[in-house]
């Protein structure tokens, strides 16, 4: 027997609709790529975000064709989030980051009709239109008199000129909730990327558990700052959960330095930022110096890779500041834990409670997870025993677009699908994740596993360290033998055998890495994150020390 | 083209089973019908829901068949809601509070097959079980050794004996999350009560909601107490949030006076609390002598009725208890809006924020709301304009249980169905609703409106009235004119004159009622309400003076 409840289907238009009308005048303030500021209100997004549906309409796109973004955070691509996956299309976003040659292929394999970019990528456009002979139209971000003159790029239009005139009344349509609303490609290190494709469904869904107390805890008090970018999984889904409380929202636009972020957060009230942690390490190094306070900032999140101990010390003692570390991924939507308190920790003292603040944290309601060896069996959740990651739930991938690498999903007893995450990590006792490395990056080392981010969270506490990075080389004996790789802080100085000796006592002697590579830079990978396959790479020549 | 998002139906046992994985030891305590205070977890609770489960399949209970109940709050009852709705049957709340007569025919109208009762009320089930001939087993929430003897009532297990030996494992089926899975009968005044059906869908989707910031709160950190009763609207969905958060739960099972809702509230540190303004009255005067404070209790959201302005102002002023007025139905399931603040407000006066916070609040995502005028057209929301209150949602009744009643639904001009609410309302620039009235307790004197409402609440507002209630009384002029009944506080004396005094200056004069009516006691429904129909019934010889 069915209930009787009323049906509608979860619709990311429903989610614009409600701001619209029960937060109408809520702000929304964008610093643009020209540098200043633009404010405008949820019911502004609502009409634009119509008129966005319209002029898709004029343009003949049909149902589920693809819109691409290559852009910063900003108002116009909050409208193209709700005008074209509201209308029935799917939103393509695209990490500016990545390599022309990777943009080019991913425009082609998602079949992208139409492609937005702020004027900051004209370059990139540039560099990719002529490989891109399924884009029919490319709008440039700006005002009808911005539009580049001889850009050589065909068919550009202006976003203004574009959808500006168009009118501003629109019914969203109403369809399967299963329906893809949008799609973000992995920022995968080895073989092609691989696209996840959202629904309306799955986005609803990780909206309203993303906006949870004990997620990021939204409300309509909030003044929110996502730092997170928009061209990357949904900006950790801050524009759909952001409609959904009616909250303030900020946009940094391209400007993500220490300063311009610094002085956003102050001028617009900011209560909630999230972002990954080189973005804050950029932060708190403009504020150490000039000796700078937050007025209203009260709790961040980071995310996007393992968050260093000294840092959410930092934020915590010395700005007051809540710091949540979240972990997800691209095939996630991305959101599966997030580091807030229980009940039976609120009498502990505060070193005990900043050592579970330093996991991953506990699972979101929608997201299950389960840790396994390497016959697949449950390993232990005692906070020692590692195991791979696996997830599954309504806001997980079941297969890639295209059917890309097959089917990733793999099947318990029960025959539930889970996914593996390809990372290593415990569980305690309470639930509480922590991700120790990648499946490719630990150190296999006399058959025993070393955690690369160990080492590379040890090296960091290191007052002469800014970065560091650690891999595995070959080694006769042991199979493997853990190195790394540091730049060391503008100024500072450290030995290799300081830095060894600074190794001792805080991880078993064994752990310790054999040999440390002074270098100037590290290379990262499109969202921020090191790329090690390309620091292997580099490396190949090297030798150990005494081999 | 559909996402590729993982396929997993919104499931009520899936919340329980997400508590037991991942907040296994969060605690559930309950005070029972014997008094003694009964403490376990979240795991326990898992673990003895799947016995209820398998006690059901024992029994040959079919997929969807009714299993009703007559219980307080408390860990039998909450095991009940999953035990039987995670197996796919309809839990039935019964409101114990209803006429014998009422219990018998609701039972009937169900179908219920199986009934299970706290022992406080087997004089109510000795009095039905003979006019239930559907009812195959009777089920006293009790040991096997506090079974009654001879009490007449065939078929009667002790709950304990009944599921206490089943196997403690069991494997939640999946199905259509539209599926039925629980069910509660409007208190309606007039005609045979009706049915809502709710789903997995609409509890889930509810469940999140209510979690929300902006509504109740909820987090792993929370101890949490439902006043409001399991056996009205799920208790307004906290059985169900509380899982999916993992706070703490604590149970008043029948105690529901001033001393013990306070002394449970400080000896399990409850952080935050939902019931009625009756309750919270009785807690108020029990408190006020013995100058007693809260340790703990941080917030608390009150709905049911309309709360008088006093309470809120003595929570917040005297004890620092933020309170959130909250207003639903049952056909609601049953939140629709809470008053919160928005970020605009955060420099307002405290003054200007307790208006607000006088209101019921705004609406929450997945509700909502228009104001109608009686050619069903929209009326503004200017705070002052009041219209027949309309909803719609994924958790809004569209029909009642065997289609009793009818099609509920008004259907606007794009085919929209709302259910109207039958309480006349306001709704202001930022989306704030004020009940204004129920539709048939609107005072129509001379062509306007008089809200019973506001003359009940400056009637309350005098310190020698415990209660009132506004009728409308026939007037060969005015067609109605509005007189207030009351009772006085004991020991405390109010003249007729002076009380009509006392309503100048705070409402237009033509609004001040006609007369005054002292009683002993104002006739209350099953849920607390003031039964105006009773009243009109009893008054029905009343004069008004000088006609």
């Amino acid at each position: 027997m069915l209930g009787l409840m009323q049906e509608h289907p979860l619709m990311i238009s429903s989610l614009l609709e409600f701001a619209e009308r029960h937060h109408g005048d809520g702000e929304i303030v964008s610093r643009r790529v020209e540098g200043d500021i633009h404010r405008y209100t949820w019911a502004d997004v609502a009409r634009r975000a119509r008129q966005v549906a319209r002029a898709l309409d004029s343009d003949g796109l049909a149902f589920s064709e693809r819109v691409a973004t290559l852009a910063w955070n900003g108002y116009r691509h909050l409208e193209l989030y709700y005008g074209v996956s509201g209308s029935g299309r799917v939103l393509h976003t695209i990490n500016p980051r990545l390599h022309p040659d990777q943009i080019a292929w991913i425009a082609n394999h998602a079949e992208d009709s139409v492609l937005a970019f702020d004027l900051s990528f004209l370059p990139l456009v540039q560099a990719v239109h002529a490989r891109c002979p399924n884009v029919r139209k490319w709008i440039a971000l700006c005002d009808a008199d911005k539009l580049p003159q001889d850009s050589g790029v065909p068919n550009l239009v202006s976003y203004e000129a574009w959808m500006g005139t168009q009118p501003t009344d629109y019914a969203w349509p109403k369809f399967d909730e299963n329906t893809a609303s949008s799609m973000c490609y992995t920022s995968g290190t080895t073989g092609n990327p691989k696209a996840a494709l959202y629904s309306h469904r799955s986005s609803v869904l990780h909206a309203y558990a993303a906006a949870l107390p004990d997620v990021m805890c939204l409300s309509a008090r909030d003044s929110v700052l996502p730092v997170v970018p928009m061209f990357h999984v949904n900006a950790w889904g801050i524009p759909y959960s952001a409609a959904m409380v009616g909250c303030k929202l900020v946009f940094p636009g391209p400007a993500l330095d220490g300063k311009s972020v610094y002085e956003l957060i102050e001028a617009e009230k900011v209560t909630f930022a999230a972002g990954v942690p080189t973005v804050w390490q950029m932060m708190l190094g403009h504020m150490k110096p000039a000796n700078l306070r937050f007025s209203t900032l009260k709790r961040t999140v980071i995310g996007g890779s393992a968050c260093p101990p000294a840092m959410i010390g930092a934020f915590q003692d010395d700005y007051g500041v809540e710091v949540l570390h979240a972990w997800g991924m691209t095939e996630m939507s991305p959101l599966g834990t997030l580091c807030t308190l229980k009940n039976k920790h609120m009498e502990m003292s505060p070193q005990d409670r900043l050592n579970i603040r330093l996991k991953q944290g506990r699972a979101i309601f929608g997201v299950d997870m389960k840790i396994v060896d390497g016959d697949g069996q449950d390993v232990t959740w005692d906070g020692k025993a590692y195991g791979d990651l696996y997830v599954k739930g309504p806001w997980v991938v079941r297969e890639y677009f295209k059917g890309e690498g097959g089917d990733p999903l793999v099947k318990d007893a029960n025959g539930q699908g889970w996914f593996p995450t390809g990372d290593v990590a415990t569980i305690d006792a309470d639930g509480y994740l922590q991700i120790t490395d990648r499946s490719k990056d630990v150190i296999k080392s006399g058959g025993e596993w070393i955690s690369s981010i160990d080492i590379e969270n040890i090296a960091v506490a290191h007052p002469a360290i800014a970065m560091a990075a650690c891999i595995g080389v070959r080694h006769p004996k042991w199979d493997e033998r853990p190195i790394v790789v540091v730049v060391k802080k503008p100024g500072a100085e450290v030995t290799r055998e300081e830095l060894l000796k600074f190794y001792e006592g805080k991880t078993a002697k064994w752990q310790i890495p054999d040999d440390v590579v002074f270098v100037d830079a590290i290379p990262l990978g499109a969202t921020g994150k090191i790329l090690k396959t390309r620091l292997r790479e580099t490396l190949k020549d090297y030798k150990l020390p005494g081999l």
